[in-house]
């Protein structure tokens, strides 16, 4: 997506990816290779003006050398920083930005005393390489504990107080070469088995939408961030809990494909590019639908009245992100029948 | 373009060019050599499971045989009648479909008899291969008649009325393979030396809008049509006068990419891939405006609130379509400002 959006632009994407079947290969060319190996990175940084990278548990180690060749864009201390759920919270409390109470365990010993201290329920999650709900386990009472450090294993964990939330909403921005910042309205995410189903958007609530921009823009300024940025929140009483940030375009910034002015995707590559940020202005209402595990059947779904469908041309797997649709009508009362008759369509696994 | 709007619906197109240089290069396969080449046609035809063209000069002779190995959308007799600047008229007059009063001249003696017949002043067109203004002579008094015949040649041609109109609009729209047609709000088009500069769109007029509709559905149900369809009209005294018709994706549905739920090309593709089609519904205001002859400064037009900007990676030469940017408004007072200031910003050669 982010070369689709690169093209119109004149601007020329190249791709360091593990396998020949990803995405990106259907148009752009691609090297093959480690995304931790200093000299593939070399390789692809020797072809850039800029770097950029859409996931973010790469090596921040690996990247930091190219920084002589082009600028890396976001910077790689975001990326350290999104790649530890313990740095992240204490970047966001810094920042005097409200997140869960926590604590860093290392072992049983340390998630017991948490626990004691926290109360339950509660989440052990790895600090590091968790992603879509996985090294994560939920405990409800003490007897949980053997089967959480059973489940999430010997890695430096963080255990975190479960909060009861009424929805989770992420935020999703720019921040360009000159400072200047935009953002996305809020979309409204819909969870299950830790993977993002849907999302709603724009999730309209005005205090809320000022406090994530006004979190979103601390983080960016913060950190002298270039490119999208995402943050995820739980709505806890009215109050706004950061969960995590991706420095990256988002899956819960999908539906500015077709709902905004200007895509994320474009977003992103004007800000890594020193051209100017594009409007966020949302165009309607609209439902982003992702596809789990197996692909729906399209012509039903383009049957669907301002539906837009995106298939990422990869190889089924259960639970893989295949593609997801987006629907955009003028009226929510329209968007939420349109996503009912949409999710009747689709089948995850 | 179509290319583009392909990937996401998992649809993969290849191409027939004469350059290797040809846009869709950078982003699909594409077979090099002469549109009129059998021997190609046929190679192109293995690879595909439909037939489609997005220029209509191409030998509709050439192309029939190919129907046995895939279906050709739109229909050959539509690609016939468009290349024709006769039997297009006559196709009109069969619908009822108002054009100017207008005469076939094979040489002098015909021109003369047709401008004392219809008067002057009148256009010499000839019937076939004119694009762009070209292959077009206005006579405005009969001393033009010999530089007239210079001009446009010894080919077959057609004398027409010049008829005052007081704006050119035109419609895009398309018919799925199971009937069911679509149109997209009309355009305003601005012309200069033949070349379309810019657009607006939707030109709202509800009444024209109907009468346009009307026109473009009758055309297609009669050629069994599959695929988009442009019309061009001159506005002759609140009247509409059909001018020509392109079966084809049409440069004056460009906006439709930004502008409305689904895009001409989308649909373009939906229609002739037998899938539903897409909302042609407008989204806001717009203004599309071509980049001739060389490339604007980019940053200065991303800067315009609204603007996309599309490069389509050719080489500047005089007079060529190189690119175009689209601006999207939520309020036409602001569509039209911001296409003045970028007006401002683009020169064409």
């Amino acid at each position: 997506m982010l070369a689709l959006a690169g093209i119109p632009l004149g601007l020329r994407c190249v791709f360091l990816d593990r396998g020949a079947d990803a995405p990106a290969a259907q148009v752009a060319p691609i090297l093959l290779g480690d995304l931790q190996d200093p000299r593939m990175l070399a390789e692809l940084a020797s072809h850039s003006d800029v770097l950029t990278f859409d996931w973010e548990n790469i090596s921040a180690a690996a990247l930091a050398p190219l920084g002589k060749f082009a600028p890396i864009r976001p910077p790689p201390a975001a990326l350290q920083a999104s790649q530890d759920r313990l740095l992240e919270k204490a970047l966001f409390r810094r920042l005097k930005i409200p997140v869960a109470p926590h604590a860093a365990v290392a072992g049983r010993r340390d998630l017991l005393a948490a626990i004691k201290r926290l109360g339950l329920p509660g989440v052990l999650k790895t600090r590091r390489l968790g992603y879509d709900g996985k090294g994560q386990y939920l405990l409800r009472r003490s007897a949980d504990v053997d089967e959480a450090c059973a489940s999430v294993g010997a890695q430096e964990s963080i255990y975190e107080k479960f909060l009861s939330y009424s929805m989770e909403i992420s935020i999703v921005g720019a921040r360009a070469v000159d400072g200047k910042c935009a953002a996305y309205p809020l979309s409204a995410n819909h969870h299950w088995q830790g993977i993002l189903r849907y999302g709603t958007a724009p999730h309209r609530n005005r205090r809320l939408q000022r406090l994530a921009e006004l979190y979103l823009t601390r983080v960016m300024r913060n950190l002298r961030y270039v490119g999208v940025l995402a943050i995820e929140f739980f709505v806890v009483d009215g109050r706004l809990i950061a969960n995590e940030m991706a420095p990256r375009v988002h899956n819960s910034g999908h539906w500015t494909i077709e709902g905004c002015v200007t895509s994320q995707f474009e977003n992103h590559l004007r800000a890594i590019c020193g051209l100017p940020l594009g409007s966020t202005r949302a165009l309607g209402h609209t439902a982003m639908i992702n596809f789990l595990g197996r692909m729906p059947d399209r012509a039903r779904l383009l049957a669907i009245d301002g539906l837009a469908f995106h298939d990422y041309g990869k190889e089924p797997r259960p639970g893989r992100k295949l593609g997801h649709c987006t629907i955009l009508k003028a009226r929510a009362k329209d968007r939420d029948q349109a996503l009912k008759n949409a999710l009747n369509s689709i089948t995850w696994s």
